[in-house]
């Protein structure tokens, strides 16, 4: 419970635009879009400036009152709603920091509020005829708090690298209530600890972050769009090698599914048909993308893939002949997990091992499923560019999907330690969360959490920033 | 004064090969290469394995003996050198952790040990059509452990990142003793805080680094070298936009000089020639470079080039025509360093700031330094494309060098207040060390230090790591 005094002392402070305890008003707020997790709160603020959040956080330090920052609420791990656990939290969202994008071209960079959406940074940035490469399934919601507070990933991290990768500067509310402000276009800075590398991805647990900038590219004015068979992951992982080397690296995606992926598509999505006239284990949608026409990369291409087919790499592929067929071939990619829901229950696993452990590691995970749990359907897909495989398990045919999802925990705990093995992540893109907050006690290392332990006693002694995520 | 009962436990632990007080062998590791500082211990250990260290460490940390670690000791701030402070150290060299390079074609990865240099990394990756693309002018003497520990930059920064893009994992001894592996080759890994990224830059503040795993690129095969004459800083920014633009991002190198360093070179260095037969305000090296023959670039690069002459955005420029031509024109950048020797004394500054504030940045610090050091001899230098200015001020012609050091720090200042108020860093590539600690308390902000020191108590609370740098 929180005091109604500190409601009080809260609400006068920001002032009723950016304080509210009305439930409708704070009721979209407090369920995940994949509904496994309800939150509940008193109070959310909705400050419009890094100044007002400052003095807020600064009287909950105070007075020992808990936080939990929210962006787009896009996230599947429970990492950003209050009062899942025993403690009772306020929310803070950033939705109301959201006046401010600025694009400086000859920087190629690009500031924003931690609320403006991740659309609105692309379009900000196309208009200069620059790129902001960060690219995810819930871009139209997804806010610069959310994704530098989770690392966020999506499908050109292959050519970009993720957000950690793209930001070059942060700025953000401390536990204490402290501005820290890294916000900057600077490329070189050696003056002590990365900071500003520490706020991202860590799920808002060290501070709120309000503002950042990031890198810009380039924009990729011509693109080439293929959609390739192949016989195995092995064959897949070849054929990137070959393709980063033939291109001067300007392969901006790189994904692949299953066989079993491209027929729940074909079945469930309405308009869907497959490019290539035959049936293959395997299939990969590669992008290559440039900023300026290249006829000679043209050509290279195409004699290129008429070698990988002598050599077997690939089976069959068919390159996009209009941004028409090119957005075609992206629908089959992007349909899979709407696909997979009309299968019935799926246990997820957002995984990621070296690239060049995947055939193997998808081996032995698909191995273990199949033995554990007979007639279910393995139908891994994803980033695999980046070794970053989304391990979904569709229940068996004909079987009760609540049935099969109480495995969720257990089939987990399997996959999980085939991915150690390997040198993966539990969490390639979600994050922990508290969905993950057992797993990463379980897996990782003793002396990793002990520093994360205290690095997080350290910014936050009272434990007062989203204490319900990462450690228990 | 370190007790000889720690030395004789210390090297009765490690053995007679990874310990000793003789200083004759110790001596080469006291001094830095410009000769600026001097430092002393009673004791250097060498430890082979991470293990070894690990156990000295946790001996060191029990018995509240400071350490301080070193690789290539290139360093040029005193931040690798035992006792230049009022306490004793101990320094422990990482030059015996030198066995493994083992590069991951299909991953391109490369992991190396601490005490491997940047040129057998870069040999390891060369050898698989690879490239490493770590390159500064300390590469054959210079370690892994040295260039995560301060960042390291260099000339490919523009297109490749800094070290710390390029670094995808460290293991570490941190101080207490735990041993911190996160050598991977993973692309994404969301699961907490990022311990490595917190190692990179650190000088060895937070632990003592023994292995990394890096990123490798497709080799560079075909490269376009050119020299070109500008007018104005401004201008070599208008021509780096474009040159991202017409390149698809494929410009390797973009470094400037200023007339009068050119000059220098000229008369002082052995050989070398102006590519132009005119003088210029400004010169701007810059390579383009691509891992296949690309002859439409070729002809796009040149149809450009022209083009930039005609709207005078260069005023004349010569492709390299060669190999040794293109050599030819590294030289008299790489050069001015030397070159500027044999003009007297010069005052520093590495410093960065935005890339498209590098020309007010200029104009302001030039005007600031030419008023108040009457005849002095701005020489600015570096980085371009990264915003990474070697601000290097030489002494007026026929003024007494040591006369005109004594202005260093009152120099620093000045300039620094006016980095600090373009956003910019007062340390871009040299990092902190023993040297610029004041500089950074001055420069700071208050949150930021911080911040950033209860992260150096949380990690090392008896403050036995490196404790010479940072901070005072």
């Amino acid at each position: 419970m929180i005091l109604q005094s500190h409601i009080d002392a809260l609400s006068e402070m920001l002032g009723p635009k950016a304080t509210t305890s009305d439930q409708d008003v704070i009721g979209p707020h407090l369920e995940e879009w994949r509904s496994k997790y309800f939150g509940k709160t008193q109070l959310m603020l909705m400050p419009a400036s890094t100044e007002e959040l400052s003095k807020a956080v600064t009287y909950c330090n105070e007075h020992n009152i808990a936080i939990v920052p929210q962006g787009g609420n896009t996230g599947l791990v429970g990492g950003s709603l209050p009062g899942l656990g025993d403690r009772s939290e306020i929310l803070v969202s950033t939705k109301r920091l959201n006046k401010s994008i600025e694009v400086d071209v000859q920087d190629y960079s690009i500031t924003a509020d931690a609320g403006c959406t991740i659309t609105a940074l692309q379009e900000a940035a196309a208009e200069q005829n620059l790129l902001f490469p960060l690219s995810l399934s819930s871009e139209g919601s997804c806010t610069v708090g959310g994704v530098v507070s989770t690392n966020a990933g999506g499908v050109h991290v292959i050519r970009y690298g993720t957000t950690r990768a793209l930001t070059s500067g942060v700025k953000a509310v401390l536990p204490n209530g402290d501005i820290y402000d890294g916000t900057s276009s600077l490329r070189k800075d050696n003056t002590g600890y990365a900071l500003d590398q520490l706020f991202i991805g860590a799920e808002g647990s060290l501070g709120i972050v309000t503002k950042a900038t990031f890198r810009l590219f380039p924009a990729e004015k011509q693109k080439h769009t293929f959609w390739l068979g192949v016989n195995s992951p092995s064959n897949a992982l070849k054929l990137l090698y070959e393709a980063r080397q033939v291109t001067s690296d300007r392969i901006s995606v790189f994904e692949f599914m299953p066989h079993i992926g491209l027929q729940f598509v074909l079945k469930h999505i309405t308009g869907t048909v497959s490019p290539l006239a035959g049936e293959y284990p395997w299939y990969v949608l590669m992008e290559v993308a440039t900023s300026t026409d290249d006829q000679q990369l043209q050509e290279n291409l195409d004699s290129w893939l008429s070698s990988t087919l002598e050599r077997g790499l690939i089976v069959d592929g068919a390159s996009a002949q209009s941004k028409k067929q090119a957005n075609e071939f992206w629908k089959l990619r992007e349909s899979m997990s709407e696909a997979q829901k009309h299968e019935g229950g799926s246990i997820k696993h957002d995984i990621s091992v070296p690239v060049s452990s995947v055939p193997a590691f998808l081996e032995e995970a698909t191995n273990v499923v199949l033995e554990k749990y007979k007639g279910c359907r393995p139908t891994p897909f994803g980033h695999l560019g980046d070794g970053n495989i989304h391990f979904n398990i569709m229940q068996p045919v004909g079987s009760d999907k609540n049935d099969f999802l109480r495995n969720w925990d257990e089939m987990n705990n399997f996959v999980h330690d085939i991915v150690i093995k390997y040198g993966g992540s539990i969490s390639a893109e979600h994050g922990i969360g508290s969905m993950k907050k057992g797993e990463l006690a379980r897996t990782k290392p003793q002396s990793s959490l002990k520093a994360m332990k205290s690095i997080k006693r350290a910014l936050d002694p009272k434990n007062i920033m989203n204490p319900g995520v990462l450690f228990d």
